[in-house]
Parts: C-alpha cells; structure tokens; sequence
C-alpha cells in the first residue's frame, strides 16, 4: 500500500481526556476517530487491526468446531421478558420503539434469541453438541464510557453458544474453547493468562477469564508461579496459614489512643506492626443485622467472598456504628461487642493484636480470641483477598499478583437459559430434556487496546507481527530527486507486494523525520530506509530495522528481500 | 465440511406468508430464520453465501482503490439535524434515546457521519481524492417489512463515499466505481444491467442503478438491445415519434356511449385500438389548480416525468372531477375544458381520436388538437412511460422492457452535503473549497435474495458458483454398511479438502432421497455421489452431475478429483 492512496492521520498530542495510554496511542497514530461519547470510528490503519484480531478468532473458532451464524443486533423485548432480564439488565441495555411502537432492544448479548434458535430448530440428541459463534456489532450504554475503545458504548464481540445433551458434553466442548481461546492469544503473540472466575448470579459452574496483562489492567489476578494457578483476585482463596497461633501473653489492656483510628495511625501510634493490629469493619445485611467483620490489619475485605458468607449487604454508617458499638468509626472492635461477629481466617490465628475498645481514643492490647471475646470456629471463613506471597490454594508454592485486562470469558451456563426459555430435545430414550448450555466470549475491538496496553514505548504502538496493520514499512529518503532511490524503492515495493508481505510505503514526499516517527507511532514492525548514501555503496547497502530493535544494521539490496521474508512468516493476511 | 459437523436444517414447506420464491427458498434451504418482523438470523449455510458476496465486494472496491473504515452504527442526533434530514427522513429512521436521554439513531445511512470526519480531517488537496467505504449492519424501519432479506429491517451494505477537490475528479472516481460494480456483479455470475436512474430530491447529477435482472423484480427497466442505453423506466425518456401526424379528417361528433368509462370498454364499443383513444387524467397541482394531463390510450403518465412539469400534484377525486368537468371520471376530455391542459408527446401526434364530452354516457369522435381544442406547443412534454418497441432515445435501436432488483446505487452527490455541513479544504491556492462528494452503495444481503430470484429451480437454489456455499457435495450411499463406499468418500473428502474445493460431505447416514433433496435444495453446483454398484465396476466409477446439468454421468475414481479441479476454478474461499 502506497501512503498516497492510503489515508493516515497522525497526531503530535492526543486529547487530554484521554486518560489510557492505548487511547492516546490510537487516537493519536489515527486508528481510531471519536464520533460521541462511547461511539468510534474505525479508521483505515485500526481497522487492519481489528480485522486481523478478527480473523485470527475466526480462524481459530472454525478449528474449535464453532460454526458461524449472523443473528440480529435488534432484539425483540419479549424473548428477554421469558427470560426476566429486559428489567434485570438495567440501563446498560439500550431500549427502542420501533414505529410500531413495540420494543426492542439493540442486543448487548445474545443467550435469548441463540436459545430460541435452538428451540425451534433443535429437536434431537442427534443434532447435538452444537457451538454457534457470531462476530457482530454489540452495544451497552454504559454509565461513563471511558478509555477509548476498552470501555466502548459499541463494540466488536465474538459470542460462542454451545448446546449439549448432557453435562460431559457441555465440559468436553468448554475444555476445547479454553484451548481454542488459548491458541488465538498465543498466535496473536499476546501475555495472557486463563484465570479462574467468579461465575456471579448464575452460580455453581465453571468460568475462566482470559486476561491481557498489562499494568493498567483493571483487574487484579493471582498466580502461583511454579504451578498453572491462577484466578481473578475476587475469587482467589486465602488458605489457612499453616503458622500455628502463638500462645497467649499477658492480660488484656486498655489503653489512650487519641485521634488515632487509622490501622497506620495506630501503628506509627504504638510502634506495631499492621500484622499486629486488628481490622473491624462494621456492615449491615439485608435483614439490616449489624455484623462485625474481623481482619488482621494489612488485609483487605473481599466483598464477594463476604457476600457468600452473609448475602448482600452494605457498609454501615458512621451513625449507625454509633448507635450499634456507642463510639466513633475508628474505635471499634470486638471486645465486648454484643453483635454479631465473623473473622477471616488470618485474623483467626492472630494473638496479643490490638483492637478499638468501642469507646472513642481508646484501644485495647494484647486481645486474645477466646479469653477477651467469643469467636466461634464456625464463623470463621476466608474474607480477605489473596496477596503476594500467600500460598497458592493448590500447594504448590506462593502466589503472586499481577493486573490484567479481561478480554475473554468462558461460562458454563448449564441449563439456566434453557429451562427460563423451556428449549428442550428428545433424548436416546425420547424423553425430553433441557439443553445444558456454555457460552464463550471475546471482545474483538477491546483486544486491539489490550494488545497496545501491553505493546508500546516513547514513540509509540509497538504491536506484535501477528496483529501489526502492515508487516513492512519502507522510508524512501529524497525519492523525488534520486531517480537511483525511486527506482530501488518501487523494484522492492513490488517484490514485497507478489510475495504477499503486507507493506507500506511512504510516498508523501514528507521530511524523513516526519517519516520516521510516524511509522514508530503507527507501529510496523520491520522498516526499511533506501537513501543515496547506503546505495552508493560498492555493494549497494539499504538500512534496515526491527521496531524492537535498538540499533539499525546496513542489509546488502540484494538480500533484503529474502531477509524480510525471513523475518515475516506466521502472519495474518487480509484480502 | 461434514453435515454431521455443521448445522443444515432444511424443510419441505415454507411458511405461507413468504411470497418471493427467494425468501421461501431461503427459508426452506435453511439459510435464513426469522426472529421478528423485518429481522433474520443468517444461519451457518446462509452466512456462507453473504461472506462470498461481502469477499468478492471487499475484494474489488480495494482494487479500485477503496479504502475500508467502519463507522458506528449508532449516530448522534446533532449531525442528521446539521444537514435537515433529522425530521426529514421520516419514520424509516429507528430514532433512538440512550439513558442520559440524549437523541441518536441506529444509522440508515451514512453521508453525515464520513462528512464529519473528512471535515475534520482532511484539510488539504492533497490528501484528495480519497474513497472511504464500510461493510456494515443497517436499520430502515419499513412499514411492512416483507420478502425476506429482500426488504428487511436490519440488512447488510457496503456504502462508499468519495471527497474531491472538483467535480472532474469526482466523475474519474464514478467511472471507476462503475467499472467496479461491473466487475462484482459479473464475477458474482449474475445477469444484471447498469441503468441511469432518477436523480431525485437531490436533483441535477449523474447516479446509476445496478439491477439483477429478475421477473419478480419491482423496478422496471428499459434498454435497448442494439446499444448499451438502459434507464429505469421512472426515468427513460419517451421521445417524440417520427411518424407524421395524419392529415385532420372529418368533423368531430359526439356519440352516445352509456356505461363504457374505461379505454377498453370505448374500444370495444367502438370497436377502434387503444391507439385511437385518448386518455385523459385529471391531477391537482399544490396550489389546487386542476390539470387535464392527455395520453395515448395505450400509455401509461410517469408520475415522475409530470411532477418535474408542474412540481407536487395529486390525483382528482371523482367530486373534484365533477366541480370542474361537469361530468362523472370516465367521460372527461379536452374539448371545451377551460382548465390547464398539458399533453404527452404521444398524444400530440393522434388525429381524429376519440375521447370523453364531458357529458356522462357521451364521448366525442374524430377530434383533432389544433381544431377541436387549442393545445399550445409549450405544453406538450414527455409525460409517459416508455414501452417495448418506442424507439431508444440514443437513436440506435427499439425499446425493450425488463424487470429488476436493484442491488447497488452510484450517485455523484456533489457538494450537498458538504455545503450542508461546512465541509471544506485547502486548495492549490490556499482558498477554503467544498468537497464535491460521491456515494457508492451495495446492498450485500438482498444480493443474496436477489441472486436467487435469477437462479432456481423445482428442486431448489442454483447459485453461480462463485458464491454457491460449498463447491461440491458428496453423497456416499450406504456409508456405514460398505467399507468400500467408506475408504472411497474418506479418500475423496480428504483429497478435495486438501485441494481447497469447499466439499460438504453427507455423513448423517440418511436415505438417498433425503440427501439428494436437501443438496438440491441448498443449492451446491457440483455433486458427486459414490455407491457399491459404481465401485464395484472394473474401472470404479462415481457419479457426477451438475446442479445444471440434465443427465448425471460416471467418471472414473481415479479421476474425479482432476476433473472436479477443473470444473471448480475462479471461485470465492472463505477461511
């Protein structure tokens, strides 16, 4: 591709509120243009990304068995209503009237009309299993849209149903997914990592997320390096540490702590350690029972795993705290505390801790479970989130922490969609029977950020082969004055193009520094400078660089052909 | 591809609401499901054919130097009401609120939105002319959607808009997207005609529509089968004929006709041809100034052709008739109206004619303009529409008619819509200029229908090759009893997969009929089907037949897979 009949639009700075630093890179190397909030267009250079990502999940999805279909984006309102998510959804869902006046929504998912789909047309265990996948337009109307196309009100999503006649079937086909979703993030030269996943309000089965890791990730992961341990920080388990709890030492005391309440403050207060001093966090739950939560001071509460224990609750108020213990928030502890009381495993086996003493600027010292306060085995649980250098739950060493950034999920779904839409098949026996379900996701355009999150420097995208827009870009210094430098340009031009190596050339007659940074920020691999200087050489010399390269080397013309093609197997082409 | 890997669904009746042989087809064939009004799901087979459609447009649009983008589907309020066509556009648009209530819709099309960027974008000549297209999901909100994807709410199209800096520049670019259009339809194996179509509302340039020719199609077309003149019939001029009108005959005289109103009944009771009545309509124009509008008998008024003669008019009610005629709707005519007359070209040239008194149950016979009623040179205009045997208004040949499906719209926009939004550009001399526009639409889903209502049969879909789903398709007869059956179709499929001929494979151990039904139906060009008695044969045998061919054939084992090679060039892969 010449420049000239292509479009590229660079820019120096990227708008402030750009907070990413994959949106700046993409707004500002024009892969991307915003239209309004939450809404981009994909402009020529990202587009090349986004389908290549595209089809790399294509690809890979066919290999997995998956078999392609196109359902609507429009949905109508009643196939949600079967299903009671058209109210539980809630406003991420875009709603419309049509002129009719009947209501629809533009699809955010599509379990519902995937699940009518095979209710109509699935009748036997002789047409199962099945896995349906689409590559389509999705939207969700999210509250604040932010981070450019990783948090878009429209985006590009692959979605993956499979229908089984029985629950091996459906973990049979999950297990092929998690190595198709593995083979795509591999072949897209991508850091990633399959976690375990919380599986939410659906409850019971099996989920792994697929995370891009980059250190502006969302979300936080666990993993053990010296087994395949991984998971979500949200669901990681804290085992019991094996430390035994140190015996008893002297008597409980109270003692003057005023204006202290932080676990800090308490710390520098009484020269301790945080491992030393006891958190107590003061929630409500549903039925509005006051609950004390107990945490060993450098810990923090995992709400997830707290509502398992106690359902949905909320943090109380500083008023209601007062009512409940009689004092303020940073005093609290649970000494004498006539509530409620649960305490996280580590928290379990601390001794001789400080403590609020439910009475404002005082604490207590040297508390001991058992001696000072009733805490039962039974309400004991893993409530905090895992840190660096916890074990791993699966024995094999210590866990350490990184941030990643979700872009695929896996979910067994089991039979939930199908029972809410009564989608059954006749069984061997002829007996008829609920679909058991999984459903596989991947966020095509949300890749293209992630992929840059991980992949960039100063001058800008510094995307792997497999995914780059172009795989060669050549630089031509003075091409219009040097008819030796045209003439060398156009013979390489061609020979790129029949050997199918996708390649750009900067024919805009612009300043070589104009050149080279743009081709830097756009992010192709492998550049290629022809100038008089190297061609005048005995043999005659043109410069080359790999954009992870620190330095330049000189390649012989001759051999920059096979040299390229050298360094550009395994990628994906597009038509 | 094997059946039992896939998701074929066929069925031996179409729901009765589908009209169009191509939307029973589709349905029958398993290619489409509907989900709601106006909304189908493109199932695995169907989707195989709208991809070979959308690769072989992306495929050429790039080589005639498109360059991809894909904008949102959703689009903001504010631009559709910078150039008007918020309100104007009309209930088609599914006008949409999203939860902070702001306005957008879910894009019709797309001039404001590539409008805007280029605006914003493109600052110089220099950076002219460039093409930008999309391959992307579209909402009309038709009244009565219906024929499938013919005319569906949500369908696929490729829309291309092209910026200039003038209009020669942007005619250059027309050219080539003709050219481009040629070439897809043609590679697509279909028989379509580029016609110059009405310019409407936007008024005054060049647009083409491109028509797969059909019975069932709702355009009429005129061409001439001598020269490459074709026109829509809405726009093909009707011009004056050169025969001489005859000399005046006798006195005009008015004839009792009691009961006889319309042309046929005056001719029959006259026993005279159509050519020898006059047709007289009665419109209003938008002041309400009433109009005789004259026609041959035979002919029929081009709405279109009138409104640009006298601008928005509606047809006479019969009370509105009779408040300026005197008379009832049938028994009208020129000869003593003192109201507006205007007269087809046609018209003007009968002499001694019949036509209606203006006096119920009377009609006048051997009138003659000039004599008999006074009509002014300047108000004879070519009112009609054309019909087979007028002579071609490029002088070189005869008129015939045909009926097509439009798939695809060339139109040279000018600056309307940069005017519209203030979009302008440097140029040569450094002065601000509007971009002169072009817009290129294809609509890739109805080809698909379209394709079909040109290529069927009893038994089923004949798509040309170059977008049929698969290639070939291999029907083993009795596959699980006959080893030798088994090696010779493993054998075949794998040496077909090998050679990148898309096969289908049917494994699914059903009778011969069941499997020869459904590869009919679902439309495969190339069938091959292997048994014991054609194996069994000194020299092995299968079975070939062409989905047109009338007679099946044997074809040595041995050489099958050469000669299907031969027979499967020039074809769309997908991945």
């Amino acid at each position: 591709m010449r420049i000239s009949k292509f479009f590229i639009s660079t820019q120096k700075e990227a708008p402030s509120e750009a907070e990413l630093i994959s949106h700046r890179l993409m707004l500002r190397a024009g892969y991307i243009k915003k239209l309004a909030s939450g809404l981009y267009t994909w402009m020529p250079l990202g587009l090349r990304v986004l389908r290549k990502v595209e089809t790399v999940v294509r690809e890979e999805m066919n290999k997995g068995g998956g078999i392609e279909v196109l359902m609507p984006a429009i949905q109508p309102a009643e196939l949600w209503q079967e299903t009671g998510r058209w109210e539980v959804f809630g406003p991420q869902m875009l709603k419309i009237r049509d002129r009719h006046d009947n209501e629809f929504c533009f699809g955010p998912t599509h379990e519902e009309v995937i699940t009518d789909i095979a209710r109509r047309e699935i009748n036997s265990y002789r047409q199962l299993p099945v896995n349906f996948y689409q590559i389509q337009t999705k939207f969700r109307d999210e509250v604040r849209p932010r981070f450019g196309v990783m948090r878009a009100r429209e985006f590009v999503m692959k979605d993956a149903y499979s229908f089984h006649a029985d629950f091996d079937s459906l973990k049979q086909t999950y297990e092929v997914m998690y190595d198709t979703y593995t083979r795509i993030f591999t072949r897209m030269g991508l850091q990633f990592r399959a976690v375990a996943a919380d599986t939410g309000a659906i409850g019971g089965s099996n989920s792994h997320e697929f995370h891009v890791l980059a250190d502006s990730g969302e979300d936080g992961l666990a993993y053990c390096p010296t087994s395949d341990y991984a998971a979500n920080v949200e669901l990681a388990e804290a085992i019991p540490s094996s430390m035994v709890r140190a015996p008893t030492g002297e008597t409980m005391q109270k003692i003057i702590t005023p204006g202290q309440k932080s676990i800090e403050e308490i710390c520098t207060f009484l020269n301790v350690s945080p491992q030393q001093v006891l958190k107590t966090i003061a929630v409500l739950d549903a039925e509005n029972n006051f609950i004390l939560i107990l945490l060993r001071g450098d810990h923090m509460l995992n709400e997830i795993k707290a509502a398992k224990i106690i359902g949905e609750f909320r943090f109380a108020s500083d008023d209601e705290i007062h009512r409940y213990m009689g004092c303020r928030t940073g005093y609290i502890g649970p000494v004498n505390a006539a509530v409620r009381i649960l305490a996280d495993r580590s928290a379990a086996t601390m001794s001789n801790f400080v403590c609020g003493a439910n009475d404002d600027g005082f604490h207590y010292i040297s508390v001991n479970a058992g001696r000072d306060f009733n805490l039962e085995e039974s309400n004991v649980h893993d409530l905090r989130n895992v840190v660096a250098g916890d074990p791993s739950p699966d024995g094999k060493g210590i866990l350490e922490l990184c941030r990643g950034i979700e872009v695929g999920h896996i979910f067994q779904l089991r039979t939930n969609y199908s029972e809410a839409l009564n989608a059954t098949f006749l069984d061997e026996q002829g007996k008829s029977q609920f679909f058991e379900m999984g459903c596989y996701g991947i966020g095509i355009s949300r890749i293209v950020a992630a992929a840059i999150e991980q992949n960039y420097d100063e001058k800008g995208i510094t995307l792997p082969a497999a995914i780059a827009p172009f795989q060669v870009g050549i630089l031509p210094i003075g091409m219009n004055k040097s008819e030796t430098v045209k003439t060398a340009t156009e013979q390489l031009y061609k020979n790129l193009d029949a050997a199918d190596i996708e390649v750009l050339l900067d024919d805009r007659n612009e300043r070589p520094g104009v050149m080279f940074a743009d081709l830097d920020l756009i992010g192709v691999p492998h550049r290629v400078v022809i100038g008089d200087r190297g061609l005048a050489q005995d043999v005659p010399m043109v410069e080359y660089k790999g954009r992870w390269d620190l330095e330049a080397q000189f390649i012989p013309l001759k051999d920059i052909l096979s040299f390229l093609r050298s360094k550009t197997t395994h990628i994906t082409s597009l038509p």
